[in-house]
């Protein structure tokens, strides 16, 4: 396997994450890849046909995520991809190409592009953390964290939002040793609208930024958005600049921040190209398959993308900011999903002679209808967006938020509700900043004396005036400040 | 096949030109890929052996030849790339991948990192055009361009080493109703050295460039050469700079011709960098596979370059020169070797909105030792450099240059010598501008009343003030110079 793979650093892949059919006797390990090509066929047919009669949502979804779990089956059976019209050729690959199927309890599916859970509690960071080889923050880092920066820990740390990290602890040996390090953090803007969702890893690198007192960059990666969607170069580039407004209206300081779209930075930088041609020398095909299983269907763009991710972890990819210095280290706040990109990046780093980025991973933010999946920023219901007025607020959260309360009244004064599963009072977890009211809300919600319309109403009285504030400041970025944010040049920072 | 590889464009292909082992009967068509494997193992170890026994050159040449011959046959037969340690998977991929092996009378291996013939004549041209599926640059297009440029055809054109086209009558067209085109070239800068060979498309481009009166855009690849060689990216655009200079010593026009590095100008255009990703995104890992013969085994960023070497044929990735016309038409004249890259171009330039270019192709440069093998640069007794001494060029001619003369005087004046496999006398089709003494000198060594000696002295006679001159005119190129022809800027053309 390793004569393959070339590096058993990428064993926490795709592939070790999703689900593994054949270990669970539901009869599709017996199949031949002609039979699966054939339900394949099938259930196509069936999305297609319930897309036509417009059904359900959560119906069409369902069959949609059957449809993806037998590609990847059809995919390693047969290392081929499923192609309508295509039966399966005589000759197959019995999976000696991907990593070893041998994971049997993993069900959670998690990569950039990929994120669902079999359970209602949504994904089992426990499990992730092993897997990805990451590290739990735990309470000696937390404390740590509070005692190198001075301040209390923000709400986000001290209740498992951000849950896991790799190397965190020699960034802090660092800074304590006068070492500064800087921040880098991302979106891909897929669309104008941004969701409370997509603050999450803005309104942490924010208080990063002010309580280490740090360059931050924002990598804007319009040029994968235009990779895998059927979108323009210019519809990507506008989102960049549409999202980026988002993004400054959080807070950030023009003169510690920069913010750069990749269809512009690539062509202003040749410092950033050069770090992007040293990841992609030294990552395989093999490689990406394995990390981010890409097949050989997809298009060369997609293959060496993950360079230009890797790239903004090197600080020599920002000669402007660090003067030349490549030994500035870089800390990548950011959701546990986009981890895969930068397992790779640490992989190449030392062979590039250049230092491996710490990472600080956050859970998903869950949709409305649950912690199962993470939302769509295509789904106007599946979350809160940043332009939703306080009426839209109200009814999505009334109508649309999934409740751990009981059926009746009754039942829910006797037994209480759930506030693993109520994403009402999730939301309250990252947007409450006052933990003994959230603490008391809790109580009140497990015991039953706080029923769900009550919940719902904390939830939106927090959200409405959140919503309107950040609409307000947003209202106060003009083209002109994004310009001098997305402007290469130094930041008020000696290297 | 359609659904595997998408597009019957690509049916040209690396594995199309290559000796089809199979269909010779020499005994390799019935071997099992475990004995093809073993045989491999052994063949490597040869060549090892030879290695470090310090062998003659061609000896070590040939069994390379064969070592790799071997490789491509089991990559063939088992789809899985040739690799010491790891024996063939018990499940294989019969050739379900490639293009149907169904084109067994090729026998010469034709693609951008590798040209060997099995004649001593060299590649068999006329089969070339049929497979790659250009047009032959007959007669009548000869005169047209005569015509059209009211010039004399250069004598690369008259003598068959500019041999064949694409859509050079459409470029003819439109120039005649005033409508301008462009010209790119390029270079891949892997050493200081350039020798003599190099300068064929530069020496054919200045003289179109003269002849037409148009802009033209120089490429240097020097990330490609980073990433298929042993170098580091400050040698790679150091060669950039060097080799330059070869090129400016041609006599290029500053003020119409443009040169760029890739490492630079990526990151500095914007615009090129966005057609690079338009590229990137619709040419998928199945096609860069089936024209270049790219492997899993492969680095991401060989995977995605073919993407760099396409965008300049596109007037957009230049809006310094074109002013943001997207519609200039481009003519590439280029070794025939590099069409692979440009087949894939033209495929996908209608799918991005953009026009095809159109080509020129030149025969290769034969080595002093024989027509049978591009030269190396990295064997200094391939060819004559740049910066050869008279003595040097005395010497090598006289000591490498392969002969097409008897063994004896006495045979030579009685059965005369052989033009087409006479080293001396092919490199006079390119040097000796002269048609009259050319077709002399044919005569009378094909009558025998010229001797190899003389004609050796006619060839070391024509090279060494050519060469002296041109290391004359090197010398004048300042590094100020350099710096003027690769700074994007308008050149002197209105669009």
């Amino acid at each position: 396997m390793t004569c393959i793979f070339g590096n058993e650093l990428f064993f926490t892949s795709y592939f070790a994450v999703k689900k593994m059919t054949d270990c669970q006797g539901d009869g599709e390990g017996t199949m031949s890849p002609m039979e699966l090509f054939e339900k394949l066929n099938a259930q196509g047919e069936k999305v297609r046909s319930l897309k036509s009669a417009k059904a359900e949502k959560a119906e069409i979804d369902a069959a949609v995520q059957l449809l993806l779990k037998l590609k990847v089956d059809y995919k390693q059976m047969t290392g081929q991809d499923y192609k309508a019209g295509c039966p399966p050729s005589e000759n197959l690959i019995v999976s000696n190409n991907g990593p070893a199927a041998d994971d049997c309890d993993g069900e959670d599916l998690v990569d950039p592009w990929n994120v669902s859970a079999s359970s209602t509690k949504g994904v089992d960071y426990d499990k992730l953390i092993v897997r990805f080889g990451s590290s739990k923050i735990d309470k000696e880092l937390l404390e740590r964290i509070e005692k190198v920066s001075g301040q209390r820990a923000h709400h986000f740390l001290r209740r498992g939002i951000f849950f896991s990290h790799r190397d965190m602890h020699q960034i802090l040996d660092a800074y304590e040793k006068h070492k500064s390090f800087y921040l880098y953090t991302g979106r891909g803007p897929s669309s104008e609208a941004m969701h409370v969702g997509h603050l999450i890893p803005f309104i942490f690198t924010k208080w990063l930024q002010d309580v280490f007192d740090i360059p931050l960059v924002i990598q804007m990666t319009d040029d994968e958005k235009y990779l895998w969607k059927d979108l323009t170069l210019e519809e990507c580039h506008r989102f960049t600049v549409e999202n980026a407004k988002d993004i400054i209206a959080c807070g950030f300081d023009v003169n510690k921040t920069f913010i750069f779209s990749d269809l512009d930075y690539m062509g202003a930088s040749p410092q950033f190209y050069r770090n992007v041609v040293k990841v992609q020398k030294h990552v395989t095909f093999n490689q990406v398959k394995g990390i981010f299983g890409f097949t050989d269907s997809d298009c060369i763009g997609k293959i060496s993308f993950p360079a230009i991710q890797a790239a903004p972890s090197f600080s020599s990819s920002f000669p402007q900011i660090f003067g030349g210095k490549k030994d500035v280290p870089c800390l990548i706040p950011c959701a546990i999903d986009q981890d895969p990109y930068f397992r790779m990046t640490r992989d190449v780093a030392p062979r590039i002679g250049l230092l491996k980025p710490a990472l600080l991973h956050s859970t998903f933010f869950p949709a409305l209808q649950g912690a199962q999946t993470k939302m769509s920023a295509s789904d106007p219901n599946s979350s809160i967006f940043l332009t939703d007025t306080p009426k839209q607020i109200k009814n999505k959260v009334n109508k649309h938020a999934f409740s751990g309360g009981k059926d009746t009244v009754e039942e829910h004064r006797k037994y209480g509700g759930n506030t693993e599963v109520d994403v009402s009072f999730l939301y309250l977890t990252f947007f409450l900043e006052d933990d003994e009211k959230l603490e008391k809300i809790k109580e009140d919600y497990t015991s039953g004396a706080l029923l769900t319309g009550e919940l719902k109403k904390i939830l939106i009285e927090t959200l409405q005036p959140m919503i309107a504030q950040h609409q307000e400041r947003r209202k106060q970025v003009t083209d002109e400040m994004v310009q001098q944010f997305m402007t290469p040049r130094p930041l008020n920072f000696k290297f």
